[in-house]
């Protein structure tokens, strides 16, 4: 991002009108179209507004800009000779298509983290820098050597990082299956594109967890779904729901996180498992099994993934390095029937031509590398550390004002508020305290939660963080 | 892919069959799901066709598979369990989804050279792996150390790469423009994949070239967009047709790939380019601009994209690295208004979560390094050879039956076949003889075309490739 430079001899606004207009003659912001507001531009850059409001008269001297009350600053069209010429109106484009934007709180947490990169951050569902397996990463990719074709690949995936996955899911998830069942995906994120893109149609009926990521993303929206919901209790979902659900409303699939559930960190019982497997094998429904976060279970042994005990075939299971290694290597698996994968593979082509083969093959060494199991153990003792000292916090400043059950794994804390405060006011008073987390509506549940990821700030932060958080709840309880 | 062992002492069909359990219990082919033909598994076990009907009868004596005569090979239903269970539909849910799969000669391409690795590859549209960077890139990556933090990007893709981009943009391709207007995609297919995802919505019209890559895409149908053709001649389209399409059915966009156009190889004027820009800014509408070959221009200077001339604002830029450097790193990139940007970023957050960050930075470094134009300067002279090679070959093997124009840069050449002949049984007799290459229908023409990518095959095989191919149209002629 662009800022002004405070050494240099030109003034502030004059190398900011510069800067504006360079950007408009490139195309950037076309003719007619609305420049962000002083205010907005005073906070991007790092001035004053009254240095803004001087470069937008310097620019309206010039006739590139016009400015009407009320409707905000726009490029001039006059400018760009004097044919009667129409640039696209792009505006109206950006607002076409069917596939539906972020939830605005989730735009306005990017938003705040892009602007003030020194917020500390619970709200990013991810490990912090020192939690990634960086150094492992760059000694693997030293060593590295591209002596095969880097063509496009088999949109199905890299053979090599299938194969390493098949004995990574015998060893560690229980799951027996051949590289032609697996599929690399950009992530779980693209898993879940890819199920609901090509294998649900507009209008079909699906369940999903109520909390849940899933409310999350509006792809489901996008591609026309009708959701219902699985309340999660203590022991997850309750298996006969899905049963009353099939019989109102012919729900096609189920989407379950059944391990460290996001948000709210619960694990599905082993008693309600026999419930679902019968249940889904009764209705011959399809279960989506997202599964990122078992590995990281703090004591004791990972809970099994449903996969492992699926004898009839009814689940999709999809995996992912993003909360057990790095969410920016981009890379996630499905373990699907030959007929699905073919299918999702043959579309995907059409989408984005299939993974780089690069992280695909970083990925498919560090898995076999004695790297790998060192990290996981490292992984889960340090998680567990930020966990209890997110806890300590609270208990420290909110004892009276929150309550929450301590998640045995995963990189969240769904924590309940006990007064009831505003979503949005409470996230405006905690960024300009600065921090962020994320308001539990967005997972589709009442008001009244907060999603605190306690995996992604430094250690050092979270006390702070939390102090912080603190005061912005108080301000509001309060007031 | 498996293969049974020919050293070992257990005879292959035994091995087959055990092969096939372990998948059927894996869930690969759930209850009820059909198995591949005798035939086919043969082929892709590479053993004769009487083994695997040992094999299949082995099965079928356990109770595992069922074979009913003229409805194939299935796996049975009542081994799994007394209980009436039922496996989801799997293969409804495959045919199921709004996005169209592949073209049939594209599916059929791709598994000919899944099954025979060692074809004579003429349809890939990509350079083969010695034209490649890959000593370069293999050095970058030694070199490289992941000190930052490895987490979710900024879905607009990696700021180091845009800026290397924004100067690459302005050295080699005459476009000003500033990082915040690039964004990073997963090759130009993901660029055009958002553009029709979220800029258009289902009933739009646009307009594309015929032929056309864009043809060969069912995306275009998948999002509902109607298709109207603008003739490609020797010179590119004809704006004026631009003009009539948009009276008749207010075309929405113009999908063009001005530069060595897919599949022809032509240049679009400097004459009707003025046209162009004439009919885009009269009418406001959007031209997408598809540049991914210019820079393998053979002889002279690259020709310039549209978007270097675009006072009004009317383009927007797609270009890609799969065609200069390598198909498998997935690096593309669009120029775009600041709005299109973020509207397309926020949606492909949602679809895939970004680009891995680690190609991202190896291609920043690429084109930023003192590699870069060295390499650009070998693949033109190693592309120009191979178009000799094969305009050689043409002529000596088939003098008589076909006709073409000589590319002055990218990686095809289209030729047009003086004879009628069926599109499909031409390309089953040169897989018959070891050869590939796509038929011209697929980019939408009248049949009697075929596309020869001259980049892909090794510099050897060209001779031989044609030679074959050569016996496979006199076969279909004579007969
Ligand atoms: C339950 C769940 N599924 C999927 C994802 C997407 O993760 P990725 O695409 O990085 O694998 C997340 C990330 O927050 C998640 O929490
Ligand atoms: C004209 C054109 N556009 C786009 C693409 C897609 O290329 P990529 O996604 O690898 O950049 C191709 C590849 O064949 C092409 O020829």
């Amino acid at each position: 991002m662009w800022k002004p430079d405070r050494q240099s001899k030109k003034p502030l606004y004059e190398q900011i009108s510069d800067h504006l207009e360079r950007r408009i003659s490139y195309g950037e912001f076309p003719p007619g179209s609305l420049l962000p507001s002083e205010r907005k531009l005073a906070e991007q850059l790092g001035v004053n507004r009254s240095t803004v409001i001087m470069a937008f008269a310097e620019l309206r001297s010039m006739g590139i800009i016009e400015s009407r009350t009320g409707s905000g600053t726009r490029v001039s069209r006059t400018k760009w000779g004097a044919m009667p010429k129409h640039t696209p109106n792009w505006s109206r484009y950006a607002e076409g298509g069917s596939f539906l934007p972020n939830l605005p709180f989730m735009r306005r947490i990017r938003e705040a983290l892009n602007q003030h990169p020194s917020l500390i951050d619970f709200a990013s569902g991810e490990l912090s820098a020192d939690l990634a397996p960086s150094d492992e990463i760059t000694t693997l990719m030293n060593e590295h050597r591209y002596t095969s074709h880097l063509g496009y690949d088999n949109p199905q995936g890299y053979i090599p990082l299938r194969q390493a996955l098949v004995s990574y899911l015998d060893k560690y998830r229980g799951i027996q299956t051949t590289e032609s069942s697996v599929m690399i995906t950009s992530g779980s994120q693209q898993s879940l594109y890819l199920i609901t893109q090509c294998l649900l149609s507009p209008g079909d009926a699906v369940a999903i967890e109520d909390p849940s990521y899933c409310y999350s993303l509006p792809m489901f929206q996008s591609a026309g779904l009708r959701l219902f919901r699985l309340p999660v209790d203590q022991h997850g979902i309750c298996p006969e729901d899905i049963r009353s659900l099939y019989k109102k409303h012919r729900i096609k699939m189920v989407f379950m996180n059944p391990n460290f559930q996001n948000p709210t960190g619960t694990v599905f019982s082993i008693e309600r498992r026999k419930q679902l497997f019968d249940v889904a094998s009764k209705l011959g429904l399809p279960i989506v099994e997202d599964d990122p976060f078992s590995l990281t279970a703090f004591e004791g042994a990972a809970p099994k993934p449903l996969k492992s005990m699926d004898s009839n075939g009814s689940i999709l299971y999809i995996g992912s390095f993003s909360k057990i290694a790095a969410s920016g290597l981009r890379i996630g698996w499905m373990v699907a029937p030959h007929s699905i994968v073919e299918r999702l593979a043959d579309a995907r082509q059409q989408m984005d031509f299939g993974l780089s083969v690069i992280p695909q093959s970083v990925a498919a060494q560090f898995i076999k590398s004695s790297y790998f199991h060192p990290h996981l153990e490292r992984l889960q003792i340090q998680l567990q550390f930020k966990r209890d000292l997110l806890i300590e916090s609270l208990q420290k400043e909110l004892p009276d004002l929150v309550k929450f059950i301590t998640p045995q794994g995963g990189l969240h804390l769904w924590c309940k508020l006990l007064h009831e405060v505003h979503d949005g006011k409470l996230l405006e008073e905690a960024i300009k305290r600065g921090v962020v987390f994320v308001p539990g509506s967005v997972y589709g549940s009442d008001s009244g939660f907060v999603r605190f990821t306690f995996a992604r700030p430094k250690t050092e932060e979270i006390a702070v963080g939390i102090s912080r958080f603190a005061e912005a709840l108080r301000a509001l309880i309060v007031s």
